[in-house]
């Protein structure tokens, strides 16, 4: 990787900050945050619009650029990555190291007096924006929005924003239609006392209408908003895929209906002007509901004393917790996705041990591949983690050509990878060796699994939350003075984003909301040794209903139950490492992978395959 | 208890709430809190305001009154307790449930339009003024600070604000002079950049100047502010006991001192013009640190762009960070309360058994008798918890005539109790049964115990906050579907409060300290069962460093050791639902309790308690 030169940019950059054509006033400093209008993880090729100025293309970071300095803020899994993609224009704030100054003090420490901080209003969240622009009052500064992107005025060869068809998704498959979904959310506008609510989120706005798209890679989303009022719901999209016959069948577009499921298409483009005529038309107590994540731009279109502003929107909340429709569905991709893996891990075997000429990215594309073959396969859930050796030790490594290792009889191999499939969302991580792993890795190994089997064998009363349930993941590695510095899990969405809220296992929330029946998480403890090896167990697991001898307060219990059915790889278990109750756990998990996948494996003709597995999930003894 | 007729004083304060003798102009409600200037646990009678005003005298709670209601909110604790103690001009607000509306919604829905609500400035912290204040501007009511607090001016025979003499506290004691503990935190004032500290909390002006006192029961604290600038110390105290030569010996205040170590006395009441000259003196840049829970009237006196204001002040961190003199003290402390213990369970069996005459008075006296004889005892730590059989359910229990129980050999019989010793402050549960318990007490029990070995056990990395070790004590009862309603651990002071922060262990805070080396912290789940019986067990436990077999990042590991050293009833214990682990550590714990606790009886020469402890600490052993 050789870094990006971007002098050239940032004298461009500087001059659009000063042009009365673009800003009202010139700007001293503009900063370029990741992510795109709906506040997304994964974003577009045509809103990378700090990795175009910079250089970085991490997954987080905000760059700021000042008459004078070019600085960019990101956290510890891209330190090196940044350094790397950057030029020496650029300054690098290592985010979580003691000396580094936050955005608001650097910037009050290198502007003039008085000076005017410009920063798109329709890519800052508002809760952020909030945070900056008092900081930079109390110092005499202005946070000020830009209407134009500066960034983009540069950009001469910016990629067009996507617009893909659309898939439509039936009863089968979501278990709720829209006009259902419709219902569900205006009663809930209803006990709050609001009359609006502004979809902002992607996915959000995907499942509310049971459509599904692929704008951007890895999530099957498409650019769009919603505003829903009691009587109104208005779609704002672009494109002809609104002329699909498909779509306007499945939203009923051209049907004689009750006038409030009567859905209005606009331009995507229209959203603001439109949200600002429902602010102007609002009396008072009529209020409007937006995530307090929604940008600047939306946010400020509806009076203060107008919005209703939350940290989880209804749509966020009913989301997670999956029908059984869809939890039908994430089952069978499962199933799926582990006959898929069964298939790798048995190529793998025969293609690492005696011929070593399996790299990294040959593994993943053959992951993929064997993903592709099965039913209703549309893409990878996110870039497939393919790592071995030292590699396993960079938690989020995606395999490149500079990086690129040989899978060997040596190094433990690592692989954390998922796909979409029509019916659900898949994210499993395996690690295995295959020759002979030393003692201390098993050791690690085992201690990584009965954190794993810690969560997964969890009993909690309702109302719990899963952050909660975070240090039982830690225990058994506690107690030999190891850790691992991510959190523990995720919620997952159906046939949408890898990751979604606004439930999951970790230390570092605490306003995460409750687990109830029906959610999706994932566990995946791990341990990391940098320079040698990355360990890291994966299951999704679905929340369900515990059976309990006692039930105090008549609250009720929940446990989680594994939905993917991949075998973990025994040769790297220290079995006296285990309780009795442990070792029950995996051989009870390795029969459940042998009935469910051996029987679609068997029904696929893919008998090699059920070989491995038979083979990968014969009981473990403790001796 | 009959209630508290309120009629004629509620007509007295609504009186004055519109008197121009009193108030600007007249006020349409008018808040009492609970608490007193320092924002106090535990207060004086003078304080006790809203007990006065209602009849309900529990530990927590908030009286509002206006022109036609009264209404007071308190949490599930105290529903009964208040319902009894008031009368019906009183509404009762039960918080937490879902119904119940919040101080603002309420009053916002029976305010007329543009009302003003009065709120004693002492008495309310800054950040509730805060929320308070603009949740009711935003409905178009405004908060106003009324100076004299009206309470008063209706409390005809309130009692005079304590003013008992100080004891100092010398080098053995403290282990840090107050001199040295000012240069510590001068030098935490300059990292910080700050000219002024304002020390608002009783215990935190005692720890400061090792100073204690006997002003609010149970807490050795005494009534007294302290503003400390970094050439000057300034300490507000009222009375005569500034005449007391040992005090004016030990705060050197006839000593020809460095001018910067000079204490300037000055009178209680004067802290607020004093501030106020701090404020209006200052240049900008010059910072005053405060609390952020100061009271509103002391936050006020400093102007907002001068304000630094945190939730844990230096000093509470300095001061939860146990040295080694108090280390050593709060272990004597403990030896000598495990011997009243002794004494105490040796007298209730040789008393119970054959004779049934104990009440749970009678019980917490003769607590307090054994623990009077011991040397340095100073006064209980807090209203002894002496219940027995469904009483034991009531979380917060003080035994009074009326519900006052004989203990017998059919029921479970729960001691929370503790003592102020001029070397340290302690704190200990211990639930036992003088007949035979059942199977299910037993299982309970030792569902229990299983939560405080986790936790009394549990290895974790240097930086690991407290509440990520909460579930550590629940994991045993949720198996079974069992919990119990409260946090499991708080800290304690040395020779201080009972409870302080900044740390603890419980999933209800997520802005508590990380622990550390010397921290003190109870650990102390239950379990009730209401109407039948509770369990609970405490330890008082200090953080040491851990040896683990790796060592992850450098980071260092740490555990807990027990301080409180008095047997755990083996009659309640099930054997053969503890883990070998389990069943060891009660063994090891019994051991020491023998050892140590057995020398200190033989040299107190109390031979029968002796043969108890030897007795009660007999090995368990697994089937």
């Amino acid at each position: 990787m050789s870094p990006k030169i971007t002098t050239e940019l940032l004298k461009q950059l500087r001059q659009v900050m000063k042009s009365p054509k673009y800003v009202q006033e010139p700007v001293q400093a503009y900063i370029v945050p990741s992510g795109d209008a709906h506040q997304s993880e994964y974003i577009a090729p045509c809103d990378c619009r700090r990795a175009f100025i910079s250089g970085f293309d991490g997954s987080a970071g905000t760059a700021i650029v000042t008459e004078q300095h070019a600085a960019m803020w990101t956290d510890g899994r891209y330190f090196l990555q940044a350094a790397h993609q950057m030029d020496n224009n650029w300054t690098l704030m290592k985010m979580g190291l003691k000396d580094t100054p936050t955005q608001e003090d650097w910037l009050v420490s290198v502007l003039p007096e008085g000076s005017k901080v410009g920063v798109d209003p329709f890519i800052i969240p508002a809760d952020q924006w909030k945070r900056m622009s008092k900081a930079l009052r109390s110092a005499g500064h202005d946070l000020v929005p830009v209407k134009e992107n500066l960034i983009d005025t540069i950009w001469t060869d910016c990629p067009q924003r996507p617009c893909k068809p659309l898939i439509t998704l039936d009863l089968s498959y979501t278990g709720v239609s829209w006009r259902d979904k419709i219902v569900a959310l205006r009663s809930k506008m209803a006990e709050r006392k609001v009359l609006w609510f502004v979809v902002t989120a992607l996915d959000e706005v995907a499942w509310l209408f049971n459509l599904r798209g692929s704008d951007v890679e890895y999530n099957p989303v498409f650019f769009a908003y919603a505003v829903i009022g009691m009587n109104t719901i208005r779609l704002f999209i672009d494109g002809d895929r609104m002329m699909d016959p498909a779509v306007r069948e499945h939203l009923q577009l051209d049907s004689t209906l009750e006038p409030e499921f009567k859905i209005q298409v606009m331009p995507y483009g229209s959203i603001l002007s439109e949200l600002q005529a429902v602010g102007a038309g609002l009396s008072p107590k009529e209020k409007v509901w937006l995530s307090d994540k929604a940008s600047y731009a939306l946010t400020e279109a509806i009076p203060k004393a107008y919005r209703y502003l939350t940290p989880y929107t209804p749509i966020c909340i009913a989301k997670a917790v999956k029908n059984s429709s869809e939890t039908e569905g994430m089952r069978r991709a499962h199933i799926k996705d582990a006959v898929a893996l069964c298939e790798l891990f048995n190529w793998l075997e025969k293609e690492v041990v005696p011929k070593g000429t399996v790299t990294e990215i040959i593994a993943a594309d053959k992951a993929e591949e064997f993903r592709s073959q099965q039913k209703d396969f549309v893409e990878l859930s996110f870039a497939t983690i393919s790592s071995t050796g030292p590699n396993g030790a960079i938690i989020h490594y995606k395999p490149v050509p500079e990086t690129n290792r040989t899978l060997s009889v040596n190094e433990i191999y690592l692989l954390d990878s998922g796909a979409q499939y029509k019916d659900g969302t898949t994210d499993v991580t395996r690690t295995m060796h295959f020759g002979t792993p030393s003692d201390y890795e098993k050791e690690c190994f085992t201690y990584v699994l009965k954190g794993h089997i810690a969560v997964s064998a969890a009993i909690f009363p309702n109302g719990t939350k899963g952050h909660l349930l975070d240090s039982f993941a830690r225990s058994a590695l506690w107690d030999c003075g190891l850790d691992y510095l991510h959190g523990t899990g995720h919620g997952v969405g159906s046939f949408l984003n890898v990751h979604e809220g606004p439930c999951g296992i970790s230390y570092k929330t605490f306003a995460d909301e409750p687990l109830e029946a029906g959610m999706i998480v994932s566990d995946e403890p791990g341990y990391y040794e940098d320079g040698s090896f990355g360990i890291r167990i994966e299951n999704v697991v679905l929340v369900i209903p515990a059976e309990t001898k006692y039930n105090f307060k008549n609250r009720g219990s929940l446990t989680f139950e594994p939905l993917t059915l991949v075998p973990i790889q025994m040769k790297m278990i220290d079995v006296n490492l285990l309780t009795q109750k442990e070792c029950n756990w995996v051989n009870d998990y390795h029969q459940k992978c042998r009935e469910v996948i051996g029987a679609e494996l068997e029904r696929q003709g893919r008998h090699e395959a059920l070989q491995w597995l038979i083979r990968e999930t014969e009981p473990l003894v403790r001796v």
